[in-house]
């Protein structure tokens, strides 16, 4: 039965893969993908079969691991945090068009903004948007008017992607951007390497994310106009206490 | 050791809850929360001690809990989907205010938006906002904003909490915002009892949306203007294809 899985692993380590991640690399024959996701699980499931390419070979990735799945094997294409969100599975569907063959299962999983937020107290409580800034794959006016929208209607922002060795000032720019709809002191927060070695955070205000430094394993976290600090932790309240 | 674990349990079937959150629920004391949510994991668990109340007293359900694990037990907090987003942990932190004790631990768990949108295909490859449609604690001008915004800012959109007995109609109203921005074939998708029995998908235009069946056990799911329908999935690219 050929059978290709899309499979979200989560930030990095065992604990917060789910179940069904963790069987599914068990009970495949061949594991794929980037190879800095692909050595995350190569020690616990050794027997398998190991396939990487490099970051921006996407396509050629996917068409791998379809065809792989087409001669009969259960491939499993590993995507870090979850499968869809910026991951593979739009992709694979792309790449497989029409066909019925190989089937396509995708198995999600936690991405940074669950996994992030949860290490930083809970600054998700409430409506929020999910935001790229890398202009890779899409233009910098559409990602400034996203950001624009986000804070203008007083949605926590996540942003993913907030920086890369091509685009050290992005970070930088989204906050001149943000800063023109929200105050100087908004609460927010950065997380680094989640469940990694070198796991990190830092509450800050919105004037000090603006010089703050981070790479491509930084998340980042801006609160809403509820959100503050408590005992080190970021809270965005949802208004329960009221009730 | 008294302790407060807060656990996202993902949408409800064992396999979807993360490695962390399994071992959290086997080592605790007292497992509690709402009465659906404990019922998902009564049976595994069963050698728990368990408590439960109604689904509107979150604030004496989260002083409960507080005040057990103050007593020396480790108590776990259950929550569907994350223990963040839309969950109990930022309650959590606010009533417990500055003190360092009970220690408190937030284990994220899948959000609906990624267990949902596994389920419909891959709808989430790019940016999204999450809004939920309950105007219980939030004034529904605000929602309407938000709703205004992400669909001008051509963010993909997940609707949490989409109807209920006492707001049947909300998320026809929440479409007629959406109208004036998306055109009447925008693809979206419907899932309903994620991971729990019955669990089911529908995709469909925004213009049929308007006029859907939906329920508190839905999650809907509005594409951005390149989302597609391909072999009876809704897939957003993200560009890959291109470079």
């Amino acid at each position: 039965m050929s059978k290709l899985i899309v499979v979200g692993i989560g930030p990095g380590n065992y604990e917060n893969m789910t179940i069904k991640a963790d069987r599914a690399l068990q009970s495949c024959d061949v594991i794929i993908g980037y190879h800095v996701y692909v050595d995350l699980v190569r020690e616990r499931y050794s027997d398998k079969e190991f396939l990487t390419t490099p970051m921006t070979q996407e396509t050629r990735r996917c068409q791998m691991a379809l065809d792989m799945a087409k001669q009969g094997k259960t491939v499993a294409m590993v995507c870090s945090g979850d499968s869809g969100i910026y991951g593979m599975a739009a992709l694979i569907y792309e790449l497989r068009g029409e066909c019925s063959e190989p089937e396509v299962e995708v198995i999600p999983g936690l991405t940074a903004a669950c996994s992030g937020a949860a290490l930083l107290g809970a600054p998700l409580t409430h409506d929020f948007a999910v935001i790229s800034l890398s202009d890779r794959l899409t233009v910098w006016e559409k990602i400034e008017k996203r950001l624009e929208s986000a804070a203008a209607a007083d949605l926590s922002i996540v942003l993913y992607n907030p920086a890369s060795h091509g685009r050290p000032d992005h970070l930088s720019r989204a906050c001149d951007i943000l800063l023109r709809y929200l105050p100087e002191d908004r609460l927010c927060g950065v997380v680094q390497h989640i469940g990694r070695d070198g796991e990190n955070r830092r509450l800050m205000s919105l004037g000090e994310l603006k010089s703050a430094a981070v790479d491509m394993f930084c998340t980042v976290f801006i609160g809403n106009e509820m959100t503050r600090e408590i005992a080190q932790n970021m809270v965005t309240p949802r208004g329960y206490r009221d009730v």
